[in-house]
């Protein structure tokens, strides 16, 4: 169940053709008034033409959204002017097949960087991909599946909250991850009575341990974008932490969901970080270990090459003492002061074959970080080597 | 010709033992007598116990140094006090085969992280390495081989500058190289005459444009190093630019090697990056276009993938005006004020078949940058996920 599990919200996902493939590549999904809500967006400064107009939209709205518009099959970025048209003409179709003012539409887009939307085949399909929006489960799904672009799996999740509030999520994933303040697409809807503003600090709070904490291949997108909508018709107004509970839960799952789905990856590696100076220290550090190539590479090995990982803490540029870092694998100390604990090493690959954990402890500091990553594999560099 | 081209050093390298193979893996580089000599070293907060050391003599000694040791297959790093005591044996033993003070030698080492170095067959090889030491040419060569770990060819340079004083330099490169601010290991010898201060800002300046401009896999070493030592045996007391000049000349061809024989890359790709601010600023943007997985995933497939340039430059963190940007493949330009150019990118393609070179203009600063980079292959994983 996906984003029209809470009450309130119509979905659809259509093949408008954006996809030479005939793949499902536009979705929507709707409120039905405008509702609050709340947004994260990319950091990167060649943000995409959907990026900036929502960004705008956000704010000329003052987070009152009726909808929100997806498309995978074309990023729309680096598109210039024409792509700036395009993002509008997206929402004002979707405004105009809706009944709503255009600065209530959100945009995102997903896919390769550079080539310009389709809008011919796009805005004639508006019409369709409206009409067919509905508030059944399967509505959510085929809506997911309209983000995928080489997602192997649909990204949805869904959760009840106390006294019956609902958050559900649908996300994409796959490549280019490696969120800086908001990360790939994901809509998240609730049924929960909550302000705007409100949904801004939970909708913070809970990326900062889920999707900004993934890691696939250390590559901030130009499209992320995470939005976050409130329907209220639970009728139910949850305290802020339970309602940041739920969305947590959502974010958390899709955020596992992509990692596990990452190109051609063959495990999924969490890594704690625990005894850093505070939290934000501890998760620099877990996502140097993540950006390191060395150690993917080592994770596709099944290699416990705890070396590499002292290697990628000591040019983070974080405060760090190499004689006090621990280093456990999977349950198994590797080393201890900066220094092998002296363990067999080979008889600790046979615990890497699968999905694996590694405890890294940099001293006796508050600070704590839990990163997901994947291993960097030959079929990551073929499949992303090959001209699109 | 190596670092025994210029006159008033004797080198050698024998195979003590270290790496199971039997290939050479120790080698010195010796001057006559004290002489001025300046270095650079690894910004790597987990610094390698012969880094520390070597640190620590060039103060104590004032930058009047006898002689270098060099190690391969074992970096003696995160090895504690076992390896700090290792990497102070090391020097012991040269400076008493030598006759010097123990400060006046600096060590370097180099292979996996972790071990620690077999002591039982490095010390009773010293005598016989200090007593090979020569200034013929394949003393040169015999040292520069016994800095290799992956490398596939020997790494070394020669040249002579205005009146006939010589520089000459070798070098071990391969994996784990993003440059700080020195790099890998390299010794550059010269028998100009100049002081140790004067040295430092030549090398300074030598390794910025060199050394410092190449990044393979975005991964700081432990353990990179560059030693500069000038014995004065010329009588030639060249002018700064001259002997920056001679140098660089040494340090450039030592860096375009390491790039080359890059862990199983199959291209060097040069990015010429303009307009920036600053040169700084320059440099950090064709880093981190470097620093690019999916970027350098698509020089692996010869793909004139700009958008991943674009994505890249717009995460570095840079001043950025994104609707800015132009570049260039390999002469054909792909993309002007942010947006494709219209040409058919499928006909640039077969230009970027072997080693090419992209230009990117980000504005109208004066800032350059020439970045070396090589590409990432589905060889280099495999070969790096290998448990060592």
């Amino acid at each position: 169940m996906s984003v029209t599990f809470p009450r309130g919200f119509r979905a659809s996902g259509v093949a408008a053709g954006i996809k030479p493939s005939g793949a499902p590549d536009l979705s929507v999904v709707i409120a039905e008034e405008p509702v609050p809500a709340a947004a994260v967006f990319t950091q990167n400064s060649a943000a995409a033409a959907p990026v900036r107009l929502s960004r705008r939209h956000m704010e000329v709205s003052r987070g009152a959204i009726r909808g929100v518009t997806l498309n995978s099959g074309c990023a729309n970025a680096a598109t210039g002017e024409l792509g700036d048209r395009a993002a509008y003409d997206m929402a004002a179709a979707v405004a105009g097949e809706v009944g709503c003012e255009v600065t209530e539409v959100l945009v995102c887009s997903t896919g390769p960087i550079g080539p310009q939307l389709p809008m011919d085949k796009i805005l004639p399909a508006m019409q369709l991909l409206v009409a067919r929006a509905a508030s059944s489960p399967t509505a959510g799904k085929d809506a997911a599946a309209g983000l995928m672009t080489t997602d192997t799996f649909i990204k949805e999740a869904a959760v009840s909250g106390p006294g019956g509030f609902r958050v559900g999520g649908m996300a994409k994933g796959a490549a280019m991850i490696r969120p800086s303040m908001a990360t790939m697409l994901a809509v998240i809807t609730t049924d929960a009575v909550s302000s705007a503003q409100r949904l801004r600090a939970v909708l913070s709070e809970a990326v900062e341990e889920t999707f900004n904490s993934i890691n696939i291949d250390g590559c901030e997108s130009t499209n992320d974008t995470v939005i976050l909508m409130a329907s209220g018709r639970s009728g139910i107004e949850p305290s802020p932490e339970e309602l940041t509970k739920g969305v947590r839960k959502v974010c958390a799952q899709l955020a596992r969901d992509i990692v596990a789905d990452a190109e051609d990856c063959t495990r999924v590696v969490t890594i704690l970080v625990s005894g850093a100076p505070d939290d934000g220290s501890a998760r620099r550090m877990g996502m140097a270990i993540a950006d390191s190539d060395l150690v993917r590479c080592s994770f596709y090995g099944g290699d416990p090459n705890w070396g590499r990982l002292v290697a990628a803490l000591g040019a983070c540029g974080e405060p760090l003492d190499a004689s006090r870092i621990d280093i456990t694998y999977q349950g198994t100390p590797v080393a201890r002061g900066g220094t092998h604990t002296g363990v067999d090493l080979s008889a600790v690959e046979p615990l890497l074959a699968g999905d694996f954990e590694i405890d890294v402890a940099v001293g006796d500091g508050p600070g704590t970080a839990r990163i997901l990553t994947s291993d960097l594999t030959p079929g990551y560099v073929i499949f992303n080597g090959e001209p699109s």
